[in-house]
This record gives C-alpha cells, structure tokens and sequence, in this order.
C-alpha cells in the first residue's frame, strides 16, 4: 500500500474523528460528573486512532526523515495529549480537510470558507481559552459564555480588555486566536478587493475580446488573398 | 398575481414602514411618558405589516418549501417581537433596498453604501444596546450617548473597553457590530486598492490601444495589397 | 473677478493662514500667560481672515444657492469661533491643499501624504483633545503627553482604554481619529496591494511586449511581400 | 577603495554582529549579576564596529555632505549609546539585510518576510519594553513574559489595555510597534488580494495566451504565401 492510498482512505474517517473529537473535548470542557469521564475516555480512543494514522503514515513514506520534518506540527499534535487545551490542535486535520475542499478556489468558495473557519476557530477557542484558565484562582475568564465573548472580541481586533488570560497557556491561544484575526481581516478585505478589481477590469476585458475579434477577420482577408493567389496559378497554367 | 410582482409592489412601502418603524423604536426607547405608549402601537401596527407581507410571499411563492428555507431570517424578523433590541432586524429590509439602489455597483456607489450603512449600523447598534442594558444593574452604558460612543469605538474595532456591555442581548448586538466593522474595513480598503489598482493599470491599457492601433494599420497595408493583386489581374485579361 | 481667479489668488495665503492659525492654537493651548493672550488674538485675526474668504467667495459665485450647500463644511468652520476644540476643523484647508498637490496621485505621493496626513491628524487631534478635556475634572487625559500618547494608541484603532475622553466634545474629536484610522489602515494596504499586484502582472505585461514585437516583424514580412509584388509588376512592364 | 566595495565587504560581518548584539542585549536585558556585566563589555565592542563602519563610509562616500544628510538615522543608531532600548534600532541593520534577501520580491518572499520581520519585531520590542519599564515604579509590565504578551496584543492591534506602557521611553516603543502593526495588517491583507487577483485574472490570460497563438499562425500563413510568390517568380522565370 502506498501512502497515496492510505490518505484517502483515512480522509474522511480521519475527518469523522475530528469532529467527534470536538463534541467530545466540548461535553469534557463544559460538564462535569460522569458526562466528562465517558468524554474522556472517548478522546483517549480518537487519540488512539491519531496515532495509528501518524505511524503507519510515517512507515509508509517512501523517504521516511523527509516525511518526519514536514509533519512535525502532525507529531506535536500527537505527542502533546497531557497539555489538555493544545490537544486542540488535532483540529487542525479539519481545517485542512476543509481547505482541500475549497482547494481549487475563487471567490464564491473563499467566503464559505472563511465564514466556516471563523466559526469553528471562535468555538474551539472560547472552549480552549475556559478549559486553560477554568483553574486559574484570579481568572477573569469565569464561565463559557464570557470566553465566548473573549474569543468573538478577540478575532474582530476589537480587544475590548473587559476579559482576559491571565495564564501562560491562555495567553498561547489568545496570540493564536489573534493571528487568525489578523488572517480573517485579511482574507475578508482581500475577497471584496479581489471583486471589485474585477468588476472594474470587465470592461477592459470587453476592448480586449474586440482586438480577438480583429485578428480573426485579418486572418480570414490573408486567407481570402492566398485563395485569390491559387486561383490565378490554376488559371495560368 | 405572481411574487414577482408583489416584491415590486411593496417595495416602497416596506422602505417606508421600515424608516417608520425606526422612527417608532427610536421614540420608544429614548422617550418615556405617552409618547412612548405611542410608539409602541405604531411598532405593533409596522409588526403587522411585516406579518402580512411573509404570508402573502409565502402563499404566492412557486416552490413553497425552498423559499421557506431560503427565508429564514425573514421569519426570524417577523416571529421574534417580544425580544424587543432583535426587533431591530426589521432593519434588514432597509438595507437590502439600499443594496439593490447600488445594485450594478461600481466604486462610487459603493462609497455612498458604506457610508450609508455605517451610519444606519451605529445609530442603530447603539439604540438596540442601550434598550438591551437598560435594564441591567451593573451596565456601564447608562445612555443613550455612551451607547453611541461604545458603537462608534466598537464599529471603528477600536475597542477602549471604558463601556462594554454585560447582558447576554447586549454581547449579543455587539457581536454584530464587530462584524459590521471588520466588513467596514473590508469595504473601505478594498475600494481604494481598485481605486489605486486601476490608476496603476491605466497606463498599460494605453499600451494596449498602441497595439490595437498597430493591427488596425496592418489590416489596411493587407488590403492595399489585395487591391494590387486584383488590380494586376485586371491587367493581365 | 471670477471665482475661480479669487481662488487661485488665495491658495497660499489661506495655506500660509492656516499654518500660522495651527502655530497659535498650539501655544494657545500648551502655554498659559501673556504668549496664550497674544496667540488668541492671532487666532482672532485668522478667523477674520477665514470670514473675509467665505463672504468674497460667496459673492462671487454665479449659483450662490448651490455653492452655499456645496460649502456647509466651511460655513461650519467661520461660524463655529466659540467652540474652541472644534475650531480647528479649519485646517480642512490645509488637508485640501496637500490633496491637491498630491492630485494626479499615483503610489509614490499616496506614501507622502498618508505620512504627512496621519502626522497632522494626530497632532492636531492630541492638541484638540487636551483643550477639550482641560477643563473636565474627572479627565483621564491630563497632559499634552498623554493626548499624544492617546492619539497614536485611537489612530492605529489598538485601543487600550487607559486613557479616554469623557467630555462629549472629546468623544466627537476621538470619533473624528478613529475614522482616520480606518482611512489610514485602508490606504497603507491599498498602497501595498497595488504595489504587490502590479509587480506580479509585470510579468505579464512582458509577455504582452512579446507579442507587440511579434506584430511589428509581421508587419515587416507583409511590406517586404508588397515590396516583391511591386518589384514584379515594374519586371513584367 | 570605494564604498560599494566597502558596502560589500561589510555585508556579513555587519548583519553577524546585529545578530550577536541582539543575543548579547538580550542576556543584559534579562539576566543579571557576572552574564548581564558580560554582555554590557560586548555591547560596547559591537557599538565600536557600528561607529567604525559609519566613520570608514563617511569618508568614502563622493558626496560627503549628501550621505551625511541620507544616513542620519545611522548616526542616530551610533550616537545614542546612553538609551539603552533605543540601542535596539542597530538592528535596522538586520531588517535591511532581510530587505535585500527579499529583495525582487514576490509574494513567496514577502510571506517569508512578513514572518521574520514579525517576529523580531515582536521579540525586540518586547525586550526594549521590558528594559524601559523595568525601573518605573508603578508599571503594570513587570516581567518579559508580560512584554511578550504585550507585544503580540499590540502588533495585532488587539489592544485590551491590561498591560500599558507607563514611561515616555516606552510609549515610544509602543508607538513603533503599533506602526508595526498596521504594516503588518497591510500587507498580509495585500499578499492575499494579489493573490486572489491573479487567480481571477489567471482566466483572463489564457485567452490572452489564445490570442499570441493565433499570432503565430497567423505569420506562418503569411511566410507560406510568400514562398508561393517566389516559387511562382520562379516557375515563370
């Protein structure tokens, strides 16, 4: 088997597995009582299955050292699961499960991806910034609902200071959860740059397919003329 | 009679019940006394308006299910008087007519939008805020200008964090908002950048009409030449 | 006289107004005693000087109705010598001029004006939010370090909120930079956009030479066959 | 010797010493006792190659008085030794040679770019905030963990305000890195519009491409007609 085929056909096992991930991080974040142990024991197994794919990803590889430098982000997802809020991470495989749907992209599937990215990084986010400070004695970050509203202040730059980490782990995804909104203003602005560019080149568009349309007759009259050539040949001899 | 039509039938007098119905939520929320109560019939009477404009669509539309779906958030604006700030997304219509006034839009009109729309979102976005945290003990907006001041610092993505809101409703608004702004930079940006985009270009489309110029005195010079040939041909019988 | 003669007249005594008019607010407003007394009647005079310009202007206007609603702004600025902050919307005359010298603006002058402007703008909107907030007791804004300070913190819409005004007259002067900022923010990435987008098509652009090389060496073919046809017509006479 | 020649030769060992003088500004920074008395001895040997370097291309340049006048923030660089975080603009030195590395720079480049220079603004910025509020008494940035965190909410233009520069010193970084910031914003969001632009304007140039083949066959028609007229001048011959 090759590696090739081993993608996809954990692609959307592997993609199943992330979300069932995230349900289960968000009953363990967010309940308590045996709710969060079965939630528990659920990541321990998407963990299991993570692993899986990492190794016989690796042992597949035609140039196995190669493989391990380009997918370090995949190990350190793997090899981190006691630092509970980074096991976030692992989303990671949904996120670019989602860009190659979008692979090929313009316009139209730049918004949906946007939109969609947007929501799951505010979601995941709030949920890891609660999950990092929920033990923290001096957090202002106290219940789901306020890091919800962190993550949504956050992303936009907004940064009202109203709520924020106070630990070193929640300082780490509030930076991460900043580079996306730095991304997100970005993407945002350069999908409405990119149209109107386009709208307004339309119209330069139309001069260029009338200069098309030139060469095409000026092709047809040296046809014509050649014709006119032969013709005279014939009539001569 | 077909939805076609009735779209363009009530499309002026859903602008102005809408205008009304701001004018109404304004008088009710920044005033008390009678003339409150006033308002609050007039806001029952436009409620009514918007009712019978979604069942009349509904019942006219060809594929009934789609345009349901298609409609939520038209229902969402009709079915949810009693969450009083949410009311505001009556407001939708507002802008969608604005919208369609800018419909073939190229960077002028889109000026005029945004300019527009900014200006709708913070009026509105503050009156929606301070009706929301009205109520609240511990709000920090306590007026109807500290709801502006929070929306212009809110829309701009300034964000002081001197007045923030602390309900549910309030956050909620305020989300909105920071959407609002993050698209308001967007737009602005993306404007000038066509704006400098097309400065830049326009001196090679000069180049290119050279060129066009160049084809045009080529076709000429082959049919000099053609005229030669048949001039010949005469000759020659 | 014309108009437009009396404009171009008073281009650069009004520059050379408005900079001495920001000269003296500035010592107006940092210094007390005797420099402050003679800098207001400076001011004094500026402002007849401005008063002098609208009422010529408006004489001399051929459609005085249409250029005294095409000049509210301006009337706004003579009228208004008692709101003392607000008085330096006057430098909209300076602002104008740089526009102008700017006018036929490609990417090199975008740079400079965005610079100078952003410059003048937070300087002027430092000095105006000191006199403004002066006087409040419970001002957060204490010195003319601080405003500076809270001019560049509103401008590049970071927004800590340590500092913040609290008079309505220093809210509309912060609401006046943070508009700025968007611009500032919208112009810096349009500039840069263009810049990045034109760099790009440049290869293009190469290849479009190319082909205006290609249609001059085929122009060249088609004279030399005419030259042939020639050349056999006068062996055959 | 001339000093393009002196320029190069000095490329190198110039871009090492910015390089050891950030780690040994570092070590002063954050370290104390023998390692900070240390890096203080070497700071002053790579302060003495600065003023060297500076001293030698005075006295090659051609035009004395003109390179005087275009480097003047190198003198800055040299004559300041006494502000200790300002000492951090030495390593101007490092971004101009990241420039010149990036130099004809295309997006591939500039994503690089915008990574490094990010980060060591980041990191220095923090660094030189951290050491000019170190002695004030009552600053809220107390450790250089919170400088980092400082420095990516400002860069980020985020700004909660938790954390706020209290001294002059270090409300001149903060207005550095807020500069920064807009950079920053801009031109990710302009390497994405580029982006998204060329992907658009990718179909445009296909047909453009059609239109260069057509060119092609359009000559070649020409040349076969003309070597029928020779083969014909031949055959009558």
């Amino acid at each position: 088997m090759t590696l090739q085929r081993w993608k996809s056909l954990t692609d959307w096992p592997l993609m199943v597995t992330a979300i069932l991930f995230l349900a289960a991080y968000s009953v363990q974040v967010l309940m308590t009582g045996p709710a969060s142990d079965v939630a528990g024991w659920f990541l321990a197994a998407t963990w299991g299955f993570f692993l899986i794919d990492y190794v016989v990803s690796l042992m597949l590889a035609p140039q196995k050292a190669r493989w391990f430098l380009h997918n370090l982000h995949v190990l350190a997802v793997v090899a981190l699961p006691m630092l509970r809020p980074l096991r976030i991470l692992r989303l990671v495989t949904l996120i670019s499960v989602l860009q190659r749907v979008a692979g090929n992209a313009l316009r139209g599937r730049v918004v949906i991806y946007v939109i969609a990215s947007s929501a799951l990084l505010v979601y995941v986010g709030a949920l890891a910034m609660y999950d990092a400070e929920k033990a923290s004695p001096d957090a202002s970050i106290a219940s789901f609902g306020d890091a919800l509203w962190w993550a949504f202040v956050t992303i936009t730059t907004v940064g009202y200071g109203d709520l924020t980490p106070t630990t070193l782990l929640g300082r780490s995804i509030a930076v991460g959860l900043m580079i996306g909104g730095i991304a997100l203003l970005g993407v945002v602005t350069a999908t409405l740059a990119s149209w109107l560019v386009e709208k307004v080149s339309a119209q330069e568009t139309k001069s260029q397919e009338i200069t098309t349309e030139e060469l095409q007759s000026l092709r047809d009259e040296i046809r014509m003329l050649r014709d006119d050539l032969v013709l005279r040949r014939d009539a001569s001899t």
